[in-house]
């Protein structure tokens, strides 16, 4: 379980002066030399002493052949030793001070082998001696503010933010960390703690649930060690701020899975989803889940949504949305008479429809319309939040008529700066669907066009979704926790 | 309804000699303006004939005050004018012999008007004496081989191929023609029908069901005419070939919607779902999910898949995996030892797993070391279906160390290559998974990097899908065809 731990000891863990990563082949391949390039690239700003036992130099950087030898003190060791050398490495680092370590090494209780589970054990044993072990077969931590990464993340964002977060799978965990910074998600502490020797769950989910950087906490588990514990632990979080779980290995053969990817016991597919309601924890299927629901935590005010408008070119596209929000619960009331003659009054003719859903006809409607248009929506007082299905990839054809690059011709900012502008008046939330079915080779130009529009709007403060269903089922989650909330 | 038509029409409507576009304004605005030049762009070898009450040229092409001045002789008519306007020029247009007409004009039944209504009336009323009617209030067929496009198609593939799809959204019809040429796909005739006065989902479906140029069938239905002559020819046309019907408004409000956009009565939901399987129709509930389901028909053979193998880097894809297959009733059975044994001997260590699924645990594996793992795997007698989890987005990292393009550094074509070589060898078809987490402004090198690796996959017959969940849902649709086909 790990002895209770100061909040000094994590400050020291996730800001580390100084580094020491033990493990760096002079070849430069391997994951010690890998992550000594990944904190140079995001611009880790401490010392990092690197521990090789034949000494020497590589990249110009001295080679200390013990742990010993390092000159000055550091707060975290990265241990990327082959794994009977382990044990060694992480007593020595505990009698050098250090508040923490990470071992990205492989070779321990995974394997399912008595070596494997006895080096385990000895790690073990030094951490309850003074010294936090994340790991061992992790990918480590990353932290935007101090400029702490995990493995293999040289490209992660430096921006720190609201969204802590914690996994079993170091795969997950980068994946999700490169995920969220396409969508623009912002991090305050990523970890990953792969077998989970020392530091795992339950005590990873308190720290976040105690860090006033973090407001929304994510977590990838397979199992856990302590069942009561983590539930305790999970209620009491998840009644401070939204916990969303992704748990791997629900099915039978997912939980023979997880049995060689991390030895953990997967526990079933009945019982999860209960324990989960029952701490209200929100529970996602897939990491890519677990992004929206970040995006909808993060971005929206914190409350339950019923009633919706649905604004957007193209009849079919309002059909899909009365039916994915019926199956969230949600509805598209229809406004009345003469709100919608007002909206009417507005709209291209003919092909246009005014009532809830409103089908603007044309992809090329202009954005001060449209914004017209949805300040009328929010001012039926049963709405609220709105959704501005987007249309933007016509205007490649635009582009093709005038000769002039798409990202030129498609006024996404000012749309971006329109509907925040009616946001902020009227009160009410507007989540934007960014749904691009123009992503072969021949249309790279609409591809970079949406991934700055997405950047646009998200750093607005408008959510984003590749699709309808994704955004409603993201709003379906917020709207769950926050009824159980209050109930 | 309409009358019996032999396939001699259906031959002039989708591979017209001439065209005539009735309604192109002066100004080059407007749906016939837009409709010429996208038939221009795609490179229609036809004449196109041009209409316009003013008489004159437009960007020095003539245009005929009436259609009656047309001199030559033309298959198809597609007609722009406003609604009032419609009846006279089709009934020009059927007098100078042309089969059928496009009718792109809204401002009909789907108004819910008298004057809508009686219009759409004259309209079927003049279809009656002899021209197959299209829409009204529809964007038209795309059709690769005779370049005949839909609005605002400029930029579809000409390549033609299995898949047949008609749409009572035009919306939907643009978009799923876009989304099927980035993945890949390729359609024999794709219709655009709207109000369908005339030529609607029956009768297309019975020609999709006869052309033999056709192996898939897809629709976007919201509402049929006759349900009992639709469930006929949809039994009939499923016994022959997969018809994937993806039914819009199936909920209290999306058929709601569906009044205003196609003035269709939904129907229920609770009856839909189990017609379409009484028929063994596949459904789905997303034009992605319809594209992945296309691709799965098109490219995996039309068979009953049940055990699978999963390789990727990371356990938590395995894990993932497990879950996944298992809620598609699909099975990972684990390797005996001797094979686990064999494929261990090729896995780098520690951290790799050689069971089923098989962790490689680095994504930097040579392409001929996966390559002989997927032999290996391939000789399990139980395996019918290989997936392949790609993580090709890590070689990002590789082009930062190495400072190249990370086109260059990516072997995807080599692996595209490999595999096509191990399904050919083994005869078990190979499903390849590309998600992507790094698709931001900075990571577009990858982006495109993803877009050539998904072109060169599908190109030698393996299908791509972008996560583990959609690829195994779209297997599973594969699956319950053939289930109920044979039994």
């Amino acid at each position: 379980m790990g002895a209770a731990v100061s909040t000094t000891d994590f400050e020291r863990i996730f800001h580390p002066r100084n580094l020491a990563i033990v493990g760096v082949s002079k070849e430069g391949l391997g994951f010690g030399a890998g992550i000594c390039n990944s904190l140079r690239a995001i611009g880790y700003g401490g010392e990092i002493y690197l521990v090789n036992p034949k000494g020497g130099t590589w990249n110009g950087q001295t080679l200390y052949p013990r742990v010993e030898d390092i000159p000055g003190r550091f707060d975290l060791a990265i241990i990327a030793v082959a794994a009977p050398a382990v044990p060694a490495a992480l007593e020595a680092c505990r009698m050098k001070g250090a508040a923490g370590a990470s071992i990205v090494s492989s070779g321990f209780k995974e394997l399912g082998t008595a070596e494997g589970i006895a080096l385990e054990q000895e790690i073990l044993a030094i951490a309850r001696r003074g010294i936090r072990v994340i790991g061992p077969n992790c990918f480590g931590i990353y932290c935007p503010r101090s400029g702490l990464t995990m493995l293999p993340g040289p490209d992660l964002s430096r921006q720190s933010g609201p969204i802590g977060f914690s996994s079993q799978s170091g795969g997950m965990a980068v994946d999700f960390a490169n995920l969220g910074k396409s969508m623009g998600l912002q991090f305050s502490k990523m970890v990953s703690f792969g077998n989970g020797a020392d530091l795992r769950e339950t005590e990873l989910l308190q720290y976040f649930g105690e860090d006033p950087e973090t407001r929304v906490v994510g977590m990838y588990i397979e199992g856990v060690r302590d069942g009561e514990a983590f539930f305790q632990a999970l209620r009491a979080t998840a009644a401070r701020k939204p916990v969303i779980v992704n748990k791997g290995g629900l099915s039978d053969a997912g939980a023979r899975a997880v049995q060689s990817h991390t030895a953990s016991m997967g526990g079933s597919g009945r019982i999860w989803p209960a324990i989960l309601r029952q701490a209200n924890a929100v529970q996602v299927r897939s990491m890519a889940e677990m992004a929206d629901a970040c995006q909808a935590f993060t971005l929206l005010p914190g409350r339950v949504y019923r009633n919706l408008t649905v604004l957007g070119g193209g009849g079919a596209l309002g059909v899909a949305a009365a039916d994915a929000a019926e199956t969230c619960g949600l509805s598209i009331p229809p406004f009345d008479d003469a709100l919608a003659g007002r909206i009417d009054a507005l709209l291209p003719k003919p092909g246009s429809s005014p009532g809830n859903p409103v089908d603007v006809a044309n992809p090329f409607v202009a954005p001060r319309t449209l914004k017209e248009i949805m300040r009328l929506a929010a001012s039926d007082p049963r709405i609220d939040l709105q959704i501005f299905n987007s249309l933007i990839h016509h205007y490649k054809n635009m582009a093709r008529i005038t000769g002039r690059p798409v990202r030129e011709v498609t006024p996404y900012l000012e749309l971006a700066d329109d509907i925040q502008a009616v946001v902020a008046e009227t009160g009410k939330p507007i989540v934007v669907i960014l749904f691009n079915p123009k992503s072969g080779m021949d249309h790279l130009d609409v591809v970079e066009m949406f991934a700055d529009a997405r950047r646009a709007f998200v750093q607005r403060g408008i959510p984003v979704f590749n699709t309808l269903s994704e955004g409603l089922r993201a709003i379906g989650h917020l709207n769950a926790y926050y009824e159980r909330k209050r109930s």
